[in-house]
């Protein structure tokens, strides 16, 4: 007999989801690496727009941003870890994920600086670009046992 | 004129990627999902091996383990979070790895339960199973314009 590990979508489940991409600021990237085939990881400064989507702002020097201009297909890992305890029983959301480069970034530049003030010293060179991260599809796991397949209407996304 | 962030491999970049590895518990594992050609991330339990390559104890039930069986190119980011301050300045260790199920589990078992104790009521159910994470390439980062490119030599490995 097979045991299936995931549980039924729940209302918590969705309002954990929700929340964990209101609060993010930073996320763990996967492209897909052309020259090798293997998916490329990478920390990334990372928040949603007023929509709900999540946003990121990434330099064309990296292997991130040459990766996502050949394949849009990607994945964002939300965690939010706790102060103490054992990290396999923190909340992730993993979030299969189309990347879009933003034409008009001016909406997003006032929220994306409250959020990461830092960035305010290379948020205007030319080679760094705005993208947001369409999902498809989430898995949220909270911890062993507890775990969750998530639609975009699931993340309050049309 | 086009700058280049990837600085020279020093041996304090070597030194502080080999102490990651030796300390890592835990790290994002990024797989290849062959039903949608995007990358699938989950967070993991991974720890070096005798030899300095990372091990994981996967469940044959995960999206991961199914993925791996079919393509084993993935890649792992390791952390080294720190107590305060701005989280994209923590170091961070992205590699590109080759997965390859362990057949003889015997001599990980024990280093495993001594770092992963609560692993013991898991460790012998038929569909869990250890792989191997064998490192291809690396990348360090060690905060804003501290990047540094790892071969398996760098890591200690041969």
């Amino acid at each position: 007999m097979t045991r299936d590990p995931i549980r039924a979508t729940s209302d918590d489940a969705r309002q954990t989801a929700r929340q964990m991409l209101a609060a993010m600021r930073h996320a763990v990237l996967a492209v897909n690496d052309p020259e090798t085939g293997h998916p490329h990881l990478s920390k990334i400064a990372c928040q949603i727009d007023a929509g709900g989507v999540p946003v990121a702002l990434l330099s064309g020097l990296a292997v991130h941003s040459r990766a996502l201009a050949t394949d849009p297909r990607a994945a964002l890992l939300v965690e939010a870890p706790g102060d103490r305890g054992d990290p396999m029983t923190w909340p992730r959301l993993s979030l299969q994920v189309v990347a879009q480069g933003v034409a008009d970034p001016a909406g997003l530049r006032d929220r994306w600086l409250r959020a990461h003030p830092k960035a305010a010293v290379f948020i205007d060179l030319p080679d760094f670009r705005f993208w947001r991260l369409m999902p498809q599809a989430g898995f949220l796991n909270a911890g062993f046992g507890a775990a969750f397949r998530l639609t975009p209407a699931d993340l309050g996304l049309s």
